[in-house]
């Protein structure tokens, strides 16, 4: 190990000073065989976990360290908060080949725990490793909820909300692939691409690079986050509630700068919101009245489709359109 | 992927199946955004979490897919163990070749919540991602305590205690790399080597291979799983103690396998169990009278030192004995 003895203790100290020790409920932090922390009262609990590896989930080509950790939190979060919750405590595994720069270590730490701050959240544990391959990156996280939103729930007539515009994270990727470098927004950085407007353009790469994930609403009969695409998420939450949903193509929110970005890359805007990923936004179903956020169609008996602006209704499944398919 | 969409789907389908679904405060469990739990009233929760990358924590030439899952899952139940508590949750993140056959996960995972079950623990969630490398498995668990004992918390003139016997693991890995092939343990598979009794041979073997994370004793003061080695987790006690240490020599646990395999490889038992890791017994602290399991030393103000049979005094550190050193 480059990460030589004395160089991986020291590194160790700084994580366990940078985490921000005991408090907020966890008694025992970094540093013993496992986490202590006390039962929020009256609460369920919650544990999700996500993997990243590298050449896979992201390419060092055009993303720091700092962006990866941080969206490793942003990922787990998501999955919290699509339950109905809140964060509270992650570990992290990292597994690192042995040339890796501590600075860069400690970078990537940096975005993950300033990530897991917005949310209050709190790193108590993890794991540093070797690795004869590439990264790979693992976290898992605990939060709590006053009750579990599962995917199933969802009732005939309910709407179908999200919380905000998608397609933002796969069009922002498309546009890093051309630029082919990384974009260090997190310290000021600025992005230039085809002229377009810096305050346009840089959402889009921010979506994808540093996504932050979105609070639970209140009063949903389902949810899950928009990890892998509208249509995809939408058929599991569906195919979890046995049911249906109508979805109305004018109601799905896309940004202006997708918009322009999409048609400076000579796509479709509503192909990177129905079918790209990691938006991160909330899907969720909820009586018509009382969802907040886009109403962007209903939950019916049966059947998956998208009404386009002449009320025509084309069928999707989970990687697209009907009749795109073979 | 060649872990082709549909036969994700089915594998996580199995897995689903496998892992047993819901029940024993699990209110949801695979198949959603994140698990759900309730807290036993009145306990302490623990968390902690082991990553496993190919190349570095094993070795496929002489590991089956079904001896690294449980592994993993005893190394996480340890650490549990050695806070005091009991396994309760499992999450497993795992990245894996395209060209992984899934009848090797799927193996992997038999071995992962056989592991669990031993300790009434459940598979809660993970991840399934593919991996540009080799293989790399990360678990994060969950369990609960009365409360949590730490590695701080010796005092002067505790004995200190382990389990069970030191050294096995180690000696059973450097059989194994001599052997250069995986010995089906589970499978009622048979190990010979240099003609030693099988009844000696293959506990050596078992425990490096599938290793059982050890109950917690009741009255310990401080306490640690011997995952590194008894020097360096001694080590490790003790700095958090701000104690030391002296172990007597002949107190140390050795099994007749172990003393014997020694023999025949030419070297020092006591090598392994003092400087061998991944025995995953228990070492703890606790007032003379109270421990079970084998009395190795006691607790002193300051110092870590072996008591040789003659009574010589020879001081080590994490890394070995003192004159050794540089």
């Amino acid at each position: 190990m480059n990460l030589a003895r004395m160089g991986e203790i020291r590194l160790l100290d700084w994580i366990r000073g940078r985490a921000g020790g005991v408090g907020k409920g966890l008694a025992v932090g970094i540093g013993d065989d496992a986490a202590a922390f006390r039962c929020p009262p009256g609460k369920t609990l919650l544990v999700t976990a996500d993997m990243m590896m590298e050449g896979v989930h992201f390419d060092l080509r055009y993303t720091t360290p700092y962006q990866l950790g941080f969206k490793l939190a942003s990922a787990n979060a998501s999955d919290i908060c699509a339950m109905g919750g809140a964060p509270l405590y992650a570990t992290f595994e990292l597994g690192a080949p042995p040339e890796t720069d501590s600075r860069f270590i400690e970078r990537l730490f940096d975005g993950l725990i300033e990530s897991l701050g917005l949310h209050g959240a709190r790193l108590a544990g993890g794991d540093l490793s070797s690795s004869k391959g590439g990264l790979a990156l693992s976290m898992s996280m605990i939060g709590s909820a006053k009750k579990a939103i599962r995917r199933r729930g969802a009732q005939v007539g309910d709407g179908v909300f999200v919380t905000g515009p998608l397609g933002d994270a796969a069009c922002g990727l498309e546009i890093l692939k051309r630029l082919g470098r990384p974009v260090r927004l997190e310290k000021g950085g600025r992005a230039k691409w085809e002229g377009m407007k810096r305050e346009l353009l840089e959402p889009l790469i921010r979506r994808h690079l540093m996504p932050v994930a979105r609070k639970s609403p209140s009063k949903a009969t389902a949810m899950i986050d928009v990890s892998d695409g509208l249509f995809i998420d939408l058929h599991r939450l569906c195919t979890e509630s046995g049911v249906g949903a109508g979805i109305y193509e004018d109601r799905i929110p896309l940004s202006d700068g997708l918009r322009e970005a999409a048609e400076r890359l000579g796509a479709d805007p509503l192909k990177f919101a129905c079918s790209g990923g990691e938006d991160y936004e909330l899907l969720y179903t909820a009586p018509k009245g009382s969802g907040r956020g886009f109403l962007i169609g209903e939950i019916v008996s049966s059947g998956l489709y998208v009404v386009g602006p002449g009320g025509r209704r084309r069928k999707f499944g989970p990687s697209g359109y009907e009749h795109f398919r073979g």
